[in-house]
């Protein structure tokens, strides 16, 4: 299972997720302002991946004597819609003491317990998948996108493992294309039969009876369930809805976010054009295209019909 | 007002839409298989284009003194899905004789009544715009989906015309990407205020009340209105619904199939895998990524609010 980062001795190794699947390069970060660099630019992404590498960052300010207050106010500031950033931030600064040693391990802590809680949402989340199951998943949200098996996408391993034979429809997930490069690539090293599709084609296999459930991850929960995840996600809950499949969300409970009452407060960010206008470095569009590019969207808990969390499988209407 | 092709002498004239935006190539097509080959890698699209395409091609057929029917027969399998291609193959195969000068000045017929059809389909549809709306549509419609002016397209060009004062959403459209290639081509070369988005943006922008109608075109639209479109179009459809947004469909009356009782009887092409997984020849997928790609699907007329064409609106229930 391949893991987006690991620590060595006095630097974080991170997984270069941009260029995957056809190139495997690592990161050597020494320094927290790379680790926000790498957040912000998404060579890591998803949201308890992030949590897990701003920890490390942590660990790397405590190393270079950088004041805890000025690293962790970098990091906050990398990405604004995930709340396990800053769920991981505040447990190192609600740490007494600020050093190295003690950093590491409370972020080496945090890798540990979020793997272990993806293997409870997994067992938890495998209840919810029939036998021969046809699941629809978008993003990543698989061991790339935490400290390993995943969210949702840990859900559907859990369920494949246990010899469930299901198959999965990947979305592709533009603009970035974390399914088709990242899903793809986790789905076909692990042998788990899988088609991967445009997000276009979500409804019509729907609407042909072709899929039994959709299961996405999240990057925040407000208090009544509504949920924020990749752009498009909002879009599936409401085909799902209209053709009676049941629409699940997973994630660890360190995306729960109490302090906010609904989904309407959680700030959802929006990235440059050129993610949606250019390829590879290759221009598609016409120069100077208008782009509107959020890289989220919130799914109203109404439309959620569970929330798996390491804790076990909620209904609505929720109140957490 | 950029046409995607034109007769020259003994020739026909293409715009390679594969290239667009980017590139400006012209294809010389002097022989009819030339032109099964273009329709068939979509050097041309668009069904009332196809259906032009197919009619010049004869024009080459005859020409060249190729057999009728063999020129129909490859002309016919070069695309399955738009229903215009077969009607400008019989409209021609049904005439008395077989020579070039008649069968030349029949495609040009067809091409100068499909541009008409187009300005009359723009008239009727602009009534349905507001002052001031935000209109979705997806893939592309216009000038070079036709003989000019758009279906879809035309309604947004005719309602701008009008001084509507109207915005876009334009939808990418995977895989081919129509939209954000040709559609945001075609708006920026006219001035139309516009923007971009991934085709998962649609359903968080009508739940922010930021979309006051959707419109697409049509490859073929059965006798109970149910139509064929580019995948995709269903799901907006669907999203349309869920949020009180008018769904509308624009096409000139050779898209109608009244031979079909219903949607589900129109064979849905479906192309290769490299469309999803290769963009401008990048591998973007693993390799060997397994791939379903239906290139159209189908959406029943109940969820359409109206289809136009250039004889005016119709409202559901429908009977063609």
């Amino acid at each position: 299972m391949i893991s987006p980062m690991r620590w060595d001795r006095d630097r974080l190794i991170m997984l270069d997720q941009r260029v995957l699947p056809t190139q495997e390069a690592w990161l050597e970060l020494s320094q927290y302002h790379e680790v926000v660099q790498a957040i912000r630019d998404m060579a890591v992404r998803g949201a308890p991946a992030i949590g897990v590498a701003a920890a490390y960052g942590m660990a790397l300010a405590a190393l270079n004597h950088v004041p805890k207050h000025q690293a962790k106010a970098a990091l906050a500031a990398s990405r604004p819609t995930a709340v396990n950033l800053f769920w991981a931030l505040d447990r190192i600064d609600n740490m007494p003491i600020w050093s190295f040693e003690e950093v590491l391990a409370e972020a080496q802590a945090i890798e540990q317990e979020d793997l272990e809680m993806n293997y409870a949402i997994g067992r938890h989340g495998a209840e919810l998948i029939a036998q021969g199951a046809n699941i629809m998943t978008v993003c990543n949200t698989g061991s790339l996108a935490t400290a390993g098996h995943g969210t949702a996408l840990g859900v559907i391993r859990t369920a494949h493992q246990e010899g469930k034979g299901i198959h999965v429809y990947s979305c592709e997930t533009r603009p970035r294309q974390q399914g088709l490069r990242l899903t793809a690539y986790e789905l076909s090293a692990e042998g788990i039969p899988f088609h991967s599709i445009a997000d276009g084609v979500a409804g019509s296999l729907m609407r042909a009876g072709k899929v039994d459930c959709v299961i996405a991850g999240a990057d925040r929960i407000a208090a009544n369930g509504d949920s924020a995840n990749k752009i498009g996600t909002y879009s599936l809950a409401v085909l799902a809805n209209h053709h009676g499949i049941p629409f699940y969300i997973a994630a660890p409970s360190s995306t729960l976010d109490p302090t906010l009452p609904t989904g309407d407060l959680i700030p959802i960010e929006e990235r440059s054009a050129e993610e949606l206008t250019h390829i590879e470095g290759i221009q598609i569009a016409p120069t100077n295209c208008p782009v509107f590019n959020p890289a989220f969207d919130v799914t109203p808990g109404h439309l959620i019909s569970a929330i798996v969390t390491e804790k076990g499988i909620v209904r609505a209407p929720y109140s957490f």
